[in-house]
C-alpha cells in the first residue's frame, strides 16, 4: 500500500493537525525529572492504602458512570451540589468537552436569528499549549491574545484598544495561575474579565493549590463561568487521570451529554475520594513546595537567572549567558530534565518544576557547574 | 437564574442530544447483576498482584502517554507493529475517535473536487446502541440499516435491493459478534462486506473472545478496516477502562492526533499488560462461560424462552407469557438484574449476561417461580 494511499479516508482537518506536544517521560536511571510539573511527594499513605484495598474481584465491574461518590464529596468541599460538578479523565478531558459543548466547528454553524456563529475559542498567550490544539481538533476558530509582557492580565481598556480580544467569544480559556508563566491572578481581576464576556469562560485552575487565591467562588456566582481543577499536580495523582469542573448545572449537563459513558476509571475515583479525606497531608506538601520555590528562586537569581514570581509548582526562568535551549541540553547531560517551549513569548525561558529540596539543590549545583565550565 | 437562561451558551446540537443510556449500576445487597455483560470471574491473581505492586509513589507521575509497553505486547500478540495499535480509555473512546477522525460533521464539509461530503456513520440495527449517540455528538449523518430478522448480516444483494445501505459511508461500525443479538459472524462474510465499502470499517469485537472466530486478520490485510477490542468484558477489567484498536498505521496515526494526551490511566495500563502475561487464566474462564451459556440456553428453552444462538457472554431471549419489560421488573423484584432495551427490534427480548453457574441457576429458578406464580 502506498503510504499516502489512505489520505482520502481521513478528514482534511485531522490530516492538517499539529498534535499537542507533551513533556517527555523518559526512562533514564537517576534522572531528576522537573519537566512536567508533577508533585515531588507521593500520594498520602491513606490514599495508597485505599487503592490497594480496592484491588480485587470488583475490577471486573464497571465503575460508577458519573463518579457519584466523588462528586458528592467535591460538592461538600466547594459548597455546591453534585449537579454542579462533572468529573473527567483528567482535566484535559474537561477542557476538550468544554470546547465541544460550547463552540461550533467552522462551517457547521447556521445563523440563528441575527446572532453570529459562536465559533471562537479564545485564550491568552502564553498559556496552556493544549488550548489551540483542542480548538483545531474541533475545527473552532482560535483567538490567541497576548498577555502583558510581564504575563499579567490585560485590563479592559488594553483589551479594547490594543488587543483583538473578542468579548463575544463562545469560549474563553484562562490558565490561572498562568502556565508556563507561573503568575497568579487576583480573583477580583478575573471577575472583571469574566463579567465582560458574553460566552462561557473556563478558569483552568490546575495549579491553584500553590497560589494565594482561587476563583472557585466565581463558578458559583456567575452562571457562565466554569472552574476546572485536577488531582494530578497538587494531589500527586497524574497516573490515574482525575480532573473536574464546577459550574452552573445547565453547562455541566451539556458537557455531561457528550462525554464517554464510563470516562473515569474506578481506581482513580477511589483514589480521589480518599484524597479528599486526607487534605491535611496535601496541604503540608503545598507549604513545602512553596518554601522550596522561594529557596530555588533566590538561588537561581544569585546565579544570574531572571526568575518570574510564581504562584504554581514551577518557575519560569530566563537563564544567563547562553540560550535556554542550550541550557536544556546541558542540564539534560547532567541528568536533570526541565522544559523548554519553542513558542516565541517564552523561548528565552526554562520552565522548571519545583521538586524536593534535594532536587532543587541538585539543579542549582548543576547550573553553577554549567556556568563555571 | 432562569433555568433556560443559559441555553444560548450551549450548541444547538448538544441541546438536542439524547445521551447514551447505560446499564444501571445499583447498589443492592445480594443483587445478581446480569445487566451489563461484565465477566463473573475476577481478574487473574497475577493481575491483581501486579496492580497492587504498582500502587506507590509513582502514582504522582504521568502514565506513559502512548501506552508504549502495552502496545508492544499487543503487537506481539497480534503479529503487527506497535504503530498499528492505539490504546483508548475503554473501547468506547476508540469508537468516538473513529467517528471524529473519519467523518465530517454536517455543514462542516466542503466539496473536495467532485467527491461527496463524507458525513455518514453507518451501522446495523440492532447493534451497540452507542453508535447513533456518537454520530449525533459529532453531528454526523446516521445511517441505521436493519440486520436480517434473525440478526444475520444482510448479503450484498439484499443490501443493494432491499436496504438503504451506503457503500460510500465514511465510517461503518459493525458489532461482531453482534450485541445485543449475540450472533457471531463468519470472517469470510465480514470480509465480503468490508471489501464492498469505500470508507473506513470498524469491526467492534468487544465480545469476540467468547466466539468461534475473530476477524483480526482483516485489520492487517485490508487497509481501511480497523478492529476494536476491549479488556473490559473478556478480561474482567471494566473498572480500569482499557480498550484498543488495530489497523493501518495511517488510520491509527489520524486517531492518535485527536485523542487526549494522557488518555489511559497508569494502573489500567499495568493491569492490561499483566493480563497479556496470563492469558491461560482467562481462556479457562472463556470455556466456563461458554459452557454456562449452553446450559442456560437449554434451561431457559425448557421454560419456554426463545433463546437466540450466542457467541458472546450474554444471550438474547424472548420470554414466554408476558412482555419482556414485565419480566425485567419481576426478576428485579427477585434481586436479579437483566437488561431490556426499548428499541423496536428487541423490545420483546431480555438480554441476559452469562454469570457463574450458580447465578445462571438462580436465574432459571426465579424464572420458573415467576411462571408458576
Amino acid at each position: 500500500m502506498n503510504p499516502t494511499g489512505l489520505k482520502h479516508l481521513i478528514r482534511p482537518l485531522v490530516r492538517q493537525l499539529h498534535p499537542y506536544v507533551y513533556g517527555e517521560q523518559p526512562k533514564i536511571k537517576g534522572l531528576i525529572k522537573l519537566n512536567t510539573n508533577e508533585n515531588p511527594y507521593p500520594p498520602s499513605p491513606k490514599v495508597l492504602a485505599a487503592i490497594r484495598a480496592a484491588v480485587d474481584g470488583r475490577l471486573r465491574l464497571y465503575p460508577n458512570p458519573t463518579a457519584e461518590g466523588l462528586r458528592a464529596k467535591l460538592a461538600r468541599l466547594h459548597g455546591c451540589t453534585p449537579e454542579n460538578i462533572l468529573v473527567g479523565n483528567g482535566s484535559d478531558e474537561v477542557l476538550a468537552l468544554a470546547v465541544k459543548a460550547f463552540t461550533e466547528p467552522v462551517g457547521a454553524t447556521r445563523r440563528v436569528g441575527r446572532a453570529k456563529p459562536a465559533t471562537v475559542v479564545q485564550y491568552f498567550t502564553p498559556s496552556y499549549s493544549l488550548y489551540p490544539v483542542l480548538a483545531e481538533i474541533h475545527g473552532a476558530v482560535k483567538n490567541a491574545v497576548p498577555l502583558n509582557p510581564d504575563f499579567s492580565l490585560p485590563g479592559r481598556p488594553e483589551l479594547k484598544h490594543g488587543k483583538e480580544w473578542d468579548f463575544r467569544a463562545a469560549l474563553t480559556l484562562i490558565t490561572t495561575p498562568n502556565a508556563p508563566g507561573g503568575r497568579g491572578y487576583a480573583t477580583a481581576e478575573l471577575e472583571t474579565l469574566c463579567r465582560a464576556q458574553r460566552g462561557v469562560v473556563v478558569l483552568d485552575e490546575a495549579y491553584v493549590d500553590f497560589a494565594e487565591e482561587n476563583a472557585m467562588a466565581l463558578a458559583l456566582k456567575l452562571p457562565h463561568v466554569l472552574v476546572a481543577r485536577t488531582f494530578s499536580k497538587a494531589y500527586s495523582l497524574c497516573f490515574q487521570r482525575v480532573g473536574y469542573v464546577v459550574g452552573h448545572v445547565e453547562l455541566i449537563a451539556a458537557m455531561n451529554k457528550i462525554r464517554d459513558s464510563y470516562n473515569v476509571n474506578g481506581l482513580g475515583q477511589i483514589a480521589a475520594e480518599a484524597t479528599l479525606d486526607d487534605l491535611g497531608y496535601y496541604r503540608a506538601n503545598f507549604k513545602k513546595i512553596v518554601a522550596t520555590r522561594a529557596q530555588l528562586t533566590r538561588d537561581l537569581s544569585l546565579l544570574g537567572f531572571q526568575v518570574l514570581p510564581s504562584q504554581t509548582n514551577f518557575i519560569l526562568a530566563k537563564p544567563p549567558l547562553f540560550p535556554a535551549e542550550d541550557w536544556l541540553q546541558q542540564l539534560r547531560d547532567r541528568k536533570i530534565l526541565v522544559r523548554w517551549f519553542p513558542a516565541p513569548e517564552v523561548t528565552e525561558y526554562l520552565r522548571i518544576t519545583i521538586g524536593t529540596p534535594a532536587e532543587a539543590a541538585a539543579l542549582v549545583k548543576a547550573a553553577r557547574n554549567i556556568l563555571l565550565a
